[in-house]
């Protein structure tokens, strides 16, 4: 035969070809499966193989044994500093199992989530890391519930909750962070302050504003809502929430992630406000970069490693058939104070 | 047939026994053949397939369409700015054409790179984008490309190039833009210039050197080996090279990359260094959030956005088996300044 040169897919029909073999015989000595051939043509046959660049068809593989090696990660938004690094943890955590992980922005969407759920479903992926998404309906909800227990196929939530406690959940007590952001703002002084929320159909943003609300009560400092603003997690959301709240004169504001406190620091050095003395700001997630800004940045940090780690620990164990409660494991927000918040003037 | 509830998989089988009609039968009717079942039963067959959720073994279309509508993306580190960026746009693009991304992080392991080709591979994913590795052995370089070859399968290389023409590629003028890095710093007057490389394995990397090397030459301006400083692309590796620079009294730095510049700028942080009077920096991405680091970061803008779209593009009309020549498609930077590069004083 022929070396077909670029185009040319080893298979065992090209093995056999070349070594004048039958696919019978490649094929058993390809798979180790019994048989009765000879020391010499089993060399030969391996040679060739490893020549030809062969490598078992994994989806006939998937096919026996059921198995594709293949995990499915749901996330709203890849190039958002959180879940960039939760992406690369994912990744490095099932490698040592030998999974692949393919990937998945809803774009915060129900119905986009519901799409990728029964695309990797119907890629029969081993099981699947959901960050489930902000603007889920009713309806949608139900779907992605008796999708996950329907099919058979292990999932593990992270992050973001869901209201029903049927789905195995690695999350953050959200409740505890927002209290934490709203106690030490208001032990700086601030009584005015702006909560610059995410999504409200996350469980986690609902969380973190019931946290922050017994926080006031503790201070015994009204609610008022119209220092709400509802952002959406983007920092497009942060720049526009910014003007809003420097007309409702407030002295603080609480984010309910990062991202968005880019936009308040954009559109604050873009009109001259001085963060940390001006106006003082808290973040949520704690990324990276939060040390690097013009005015560090106060933030929330979420152990996230710790978080993404241990759900797809979970994840694995569950794939391998081992029984787990599915009670939420829950982690532990910590503050990590910077100089984006100050004593108030 | 009882419902077997949560663990049960929707299988054919599972309708067939539900329906109480024989397999055959039921696969006729999902898989769209010609056959002579009633219209009542048919719709029984749908409803059932429906209600148990089924939906239809993807890895056996696969099979026998010999296509697996997945796409491999294979690069450094998906929580650098850059390239969570490129990802995000990658799997947005395909997903318009009804493919799923799956992805590994190499680390700049050229091993890894091979892992994950062969891996990929033998997934059979339908195409592969490849961000080629740093850090390749000339063995390793020579096994990826035969691995390129062999396999029959579509490749486009973005963002890192390769030294053979004989994969498809999307690549940035990088010789151009260290041209520009360099005549920006030399304009503003500064002559003792380090420079902060990324790793030699990358083309890009040396063109850029290259294209630097030739504005020193512009401006007669002599080449000092010993300003150069061998990074890694990662923050860390900017930490360590800014006392080296600072011993070197030079006056400005050009990074390599953005990643390496948040280091130098941690490292002037800490040690209470002005960036932009002080010493002046320019780094090399623009990723999103230059623009709000304590002093804002001239950066050299890679049109990531148009490169990846190109290459998804690109990749797909491979895989539809159109014909398209191997000439890299070259893209040109952008120099953005802001207020991090500034006069020699």
């Amino acid at each position: 035969m022929e070396c077909a040169g670029e185009v040319m897919k080893a298979t065992i029909k090209s093995i056999a070809q070349e070594c004048n073999l039958s696919i019978t015989a490649v094929s058993l000595v390809l798979n180790g499966k019994p048989n009765r051939i000879s020391a010499e043509t089993k060399k030969l046959i391996l040679e060739t193989a490893k020549k030809q660049n062969y490598s078992p068809n994994q989806i006939a593989v998937g096919l026996v044994k059921g198995k594709t090696s293949t995990i499915g990660l749901i996330l709203s938004d890849i190039s958002n500093l959180f879940l960039a690094e939760i992406a690369k943890i994912v990744e490095e955590e099932v490698k040592k199992y030998k999974y692949t992980v393919i990937f998945g922005n809803t774009g915060d969407s129900g119905q986009r989530e519901i799409e990728y759920i029964e695309e990797f479903l119907g890629k029969n992926v081993d099981g699947i890391i959901l960050l489930h998404s902000s603007y889920v309906t009713e309806s949608e909800e139900k779907r992605i519930i008796e999708l996950v227990q329907r099919s058979g196929v292990p999932f593990v939530m992270l992050d973001n909750d869901i209201t029903v406690s049927e789905i195995f959940r690695c999350v953050l007590d959200n409740e505890k962070g927002g209290y934490l952001a709203g106690t030490h703002l208001f032990e700086l002084g601030h009584r005015k302050v702006g909560c610059l929320l995410g999504p409200m159909g996350q469980c986690s943003v609902r969380d973190r504003l019931k946290g922050y609300k017994k926080a006031l009560a503790d201070w015994r400092i009204p609610f008022e809502e119209e220092l709400l603003y509802y952002g959406d997690f983007t920092i497009q959301s942060g720049v526009m929430a910014m003007p809003y709240f420097l007309e409702k004169q407030v002295t603080a504001v609480f984010s309910y992630n990062d991202m968005m406190t880019y936009g308040l620091y954009t559109y604050a050095r873009e009109h001259n406000i001085k963060i940390g003395t001006d106006i003082s700001i808290i973040g949520f997630d704690d990324c990276f970069i939060n040390n690097l800004l013009e005015i560090p940045l106060t933030s929330m940090k979420q152990p996230r490693v710790e978080m993404t780690r241990k759900a797809t620990e979970c994840l694995i164990s569950l794939i391998d058939g081992n029984k787990m409660k599915k009670n939420p494991i829950v982690f532990d927000p910590e503050l990590v104070v910077r100089s984006s918040t100050g004593v108030k003037s």
